[in-house]
């Protein structure tokens, strides 16, 4: 523990939450080393770093409490924060539980402890201790210890890299705006929203297969890829025909659709084209190929093409994002 | 991180507290190793072990706003946290923060960052990642990641050896008992309180002086002796006449004063009075003698002996502790 990376923080996206944090960071100096990856790196063991996340999943926030079976909230809180170590292309080790409960909840416990069980159960890893309070609000802050040979920060992404996304996106967001307005959701989005899977062992392939950056979809993908394109200083050029959208929902939802757990990589053209043929034999969970690294360019420019809504530019924070309709410049 | 200590969990004091977490042991079964100590031993790394340890500092749980300025709030969180990194004899390394701020929250958030840098510069520990949310309620979820050769459990105290505890009692249970009652708190109580310090050097030189056994004082001395001896199984006796008691606070209170995250360790005489001898040199905290372990006691009693206001039995749980008035067995 004594050989920390002390390298300078990342650059992040936008957004108030990461001008708290830029504020925290400017605040405490060099006490906080290395902020702003899906998890912390610490120290080797043997050859094998120790990799740490930590993760909070609170009613209100984060989820309603008639969206969720007490289950679900389980498994949600323990797949957010497991994601973040698969994302790290790392193995998860142990978990330490910070659980606050109010009183109107304690039934429910067992049922959510059965959630974080199903979730942790599919991992290597193990319930190492934790913290129980009573509280107003149902709180779950998850910390997870991984480790890696080499760990996979998002700023690694080099010109010219191929960008790959698994699974299929736009789930959750149609469920959270579903039940937002109201309605129910359709079975297929709701299950993405209540049931997802860290992608461990996907994170480990594309982590083998010598992917430069990744990271996992939490604030959807326009916002996320603006982080890797930030934290790497590149421009990202997604194709909007390309991103795997599930049935009948719409492209630009799906760039938006938030807690995927899903996984960006920026991986050399030839790594990513030898993955995506031997991808569908080894992994039931899809890998897609949506775009490319363009140039190196420090405040982090991410343009989707092709969405046929329309044309338009987010500009805020450190990255820009341009949405371009019609035109296909991936094809380049 | 692949060898662990899959050793069986540990025996711990009663309370509701430690029904729901014995009940989610039980539900998790294999799944959670270890459970029960200050921290989480994990790994060797070269010949140091990993210990972390995950503590929540909530709002309405934990504090009361009024009672607590924001810098003084972040102090607590901290510390809470390292001091259970402190309690194994460990080296505090690297620190998460999972932070949930109500919006009327934010612009004390700069303060309560001031607080938790004041107690983390003042560790080898430095801050390399978090999650930040919006929240209803103030939460403050600390990770701490240590490291030692040799952790000390709360399970080895061994018949013989003698008890020890740092600092001077009463002050945090004196100063909740006065916001309770609607009164201002004396200062020093208050202080200890509102800036308590993570007895970090003082838990290394317990360790390396050869404590057998270790834990900080949160549930207050009574409590987490129970802890201790159910954990070590074995009968605890404790001198009410040398527990070091604050200025004005009834000796009864200080042996219930909680949150004091002060040491209580136990080690062998010979040990213990070498270190006695040398400690005043070294340390401006007090470390005092109030007791020592009697006869191996599977479910682990801790025995009172020389409380003025009477003799009492309390008897649940695991672990029980008998008070008795007038009468010292310790120096038997």
């Amino acid at each position: 523990m004594s050989q920390r990376d002390d390298r300078p923080h990342q650059a992040m996206g936008p957004g108030a939450e990461f001008d708290t944090i830029r504020l925290l960071m400017a605040r405490w100096g060099d006490l906080a080393v290395d902020i702003g990856d899906d998890a912390a790196v610490l120290a080797p063991v043997g050859d094998r770093r120790i990799v740490v996340s930590t993760d909070a999943c609170i009613e209100g926030a984060h989820f309603r409490r008639r969206w969720l079976s007490p289950f679900e909230i389980g498994v949600r809180a323990a797949a957010a924060a497991i994601s973040d170590i698969a994302a790290m292309g790392a193995r998860a080790d142990a978990i330490l539980l910070a659980l606050v409960v109010p009183d109107d909840w304690c039934g429910a416990l067992v049922d959510i402890a059965d959630g974080i069980a199903h979730v942790v159960r599919a991992s290597s890893a193990r319930i190492v201790g934790g913290n129980l309070s009573r509280g107003d609000v149902l709180g779950i802050t998850t910390t997870v210890i991984g480790s890696t040979t080499r760990p996979i920060s998002r700023r690694g992404a080099r010109p010219g890299d191929v960008l790959v996304v698994t699974g299929t996106l736009g789930g959750p967001g149609s469920a959270v705006a579903a039940w937002e307005a109201g309605q129910s959701p359709e079975s297929w989005a709701r299950g993405r929203f209540a049931s997802p899977v860290p992608r461990l062992v996907e994170g480990a392939a594309l982590a083998d297969a010598g992917a430069h950056a990744m990271l996992d979809l939490s604030d959807g993908l326009v916002a996320d890829a603006r982080h890797l394109a930030a934290a790497s200083g590149v421009r990202l050029i997604i194709d909007a025909a390309r991103i795997p959208v599930g049935d009948g929902i719409g492209r630009d939802a799906a760039l938006r659709s938030g807690e995927e757990y899903e996984l960006l990589a920026a991986l050399a053209p030839d790594a990513a084209a030898s993955l995506l043929r031997s991808w569908r034999e080894r992994f039931r969970v899809p890998l897609t190929m949506i775009g490319r690294v363009g140039e190196a360019d420090p405040s982090g420019t991410v343009v989707v093409n092709g969405l046929t809504d329309g044309a338009a530019i987010e500009n805020s924070g450190t990255a820009r994002v341009e949405f371009i309709s019609g035109h296909d410049h991936f094809s380049q």
